[in-house]
């Protein structure tokens, strides 16, 4: 129908990134609200609902209708059954955010997994656009991937996979969050970029200021840089070896750097294609709404019909 | 019909596994014969041709019909093309198999990838049947996986993927085949159970006896045993990170070491899981009849309806 709008939350550690979205994927209304998860998760689901029914309202105040809603979240995401398993930092446990959405605002919902669902976005509307086989890859404070296969990412057994951070890369290197050593996650996240640096220079820095100082020349941060994009490299190949993709879309805080890393890893990608069909390295496209996008496409593939628009716009 | 069976041929660097085989999955004959791949490709495509051709007219004679021709080969296959793109050991480079086999036979042809295959059938037929998620490992001379979902073999964007001997555990490692350092296949194949075992010994031995000698206390050989073991262990974690599936079927030469080899590896997997979700650690049901029955089931599938019978026998 002319009208008609889903609704998209993307919720996050510290943000909750909303918008509506007209079947041929142009956004017509976006908001933003803290998540403030310190309040616990009880107070965050009843957030996610209010501003789901609020955003609800606002379209139908706008003479739109919003057909269905999309939320991705974070952590361990049971999509068929509409489950937040477990998130570090919102702090889920088995909450059954879908039948929820669905019970407050009479509309039908669709809960994915925040990584995946920008993988989705990226895949069919982004940097991975016709690739048909796509990687797309979050590197931010964690690590996290999405195999994303025309327009569809795989889920896994659990609801678990793409856990790209957690692929060894370094064995007895670093320790990870996750307890192991060596995981991609411990040694090329932006947080273990900052962390190397401060224990080599002496000083704290950020990933951003560290690939600053690197491209200035400073020889320790270049050597932290050149330590990350190796690791990355490392990780990507792996990848390739096992999934076969056209190409493999870079997201996340650490992807701002652009060409600063895109540049030496596709060298080093390259270097370490042997047997390998070497995949494109490419930047995101959709930056940081990608997330709230990929919930989107999500609720429009479940109102079905519709996402062959948005696949060929 | 009641007389309907594929032509199923399993194309190795040594010998053609073949078979006839029902709908419902029963094999009412098998042929073996060699490969003779030092005649050079051209003459190895006669051989699966005249062979198929054989199995046909068996077929016909012992008044059944053949309905359709599957082959697997090894190497880089395009399953959609039908082509054999490269393979190392039989010396295949873009042969047009299954047109020329349809060309030959009259009969529909499918062209399959021969660990997808066996993957397709042990995760359908044999020990990851009904668990919907599977990664199939062959350990052999080399070390290679497909990832089973829904009965469906991940072929990547160039029907690469499942290269997971070429994922790195090691890195400053063993040279691999491949070329790079730490390859998981330059560790923990068997060839390289061999290797590392004269390396330390100073005299040859297969992986078997490799792994029979650490079984009655040899010291050496159980060093190279636990070495492999925790090779082994770490790729299976990486693999678990990526695909969370819900079983592993280990299969190929170094399967048949059995609970000398599955009980450690289950072990060692279990050590390395932290946030992932375990999966079952099983060996391979179908021993080397897998890549036949496979070829047999893509065959089906391509000829339509049938492989429902299949999946629920």
């Amino acid at each position: 129908m002319n009208g008609d709008v889903v609704v998209a939350l993307d919720v996050g550690g510290t943000g909750i990134k909303c918008a509506l979205v007209r079947p041929d994927g142009a956004t017509v209304h976006t908001e933003r609200h803290p998540t403030a998860a310190a309040r616990g998760p009880a107070a965050v689901v009843d957030t996610i609902l209010d501003v789901a029914e609020g955003l609800a309202g606002k379209a139908r105040a706008d003479g739109l209708t919003p057909v269905a809603l999309g939320v991705a979240v974070p952590g361990i995401v049971d999509e068929a059954r509409g489950v937040a398993v477990w998130s570090a930092n919102v702090g889920f446990r088995n909450v059954p955010l879908r039948d929820l959405a669905v019970a407050r605002l009479g509309l039908p919902a669709t809960l994915g997994h925040d990584v995946r669902a920008g993988g989705i976005a990226e895949a069919r509307l982004g940097a991975g656009r016709g690739a048909g086989h796509v990687l797309f890859v979050a590197i931010g404070t964690g690590i996290a991937a999405a195999h994303v296969v025309d327009g569809s990412a795989s889920l896994g057994a659990h609801g678990a996979a793409g856990e790209f951070g957690h692929i060894l890369v370094r064995p007895g290197g670093p320790r990870c969050g996750c307890g192991r050593l060596g995981c991609l996650e411990a040694v090329a996240s932006a947080s273990a970029v900052g962390r190397r640096y401060e224990e080599l220079a002496g000083t704290p820095a950020t990933a951003a200021q560290v690939g600053e100082r690197a491209a200035a020349g400073e020889p320790v941060a270049a050597q932290v840089w050149r330590e990350t994009v190796e690791a990355l490299a490392d990780g990507f190949a792996t990848a390739q070896a096992l999934f076969d993709v056209a190409t493999i879309v870079v997201g996340g805080g650490l992807a701002q750097a652009g060409a600063q890393l895109l540049d030496p890893l596709r060298a080093a990608l390259h270097e370490r294609m042997t047997f390998h069909r070497e995949p494109r390295l490419v930047a995101a496209a959709l930056g940081d709404e990608a997330g709230c996008l990929g919930a989107a496409l999500l609720a429009l593939d479940a109102h079905r019909g519709v996402p062959t628009t948005l696949e060929a716009p």
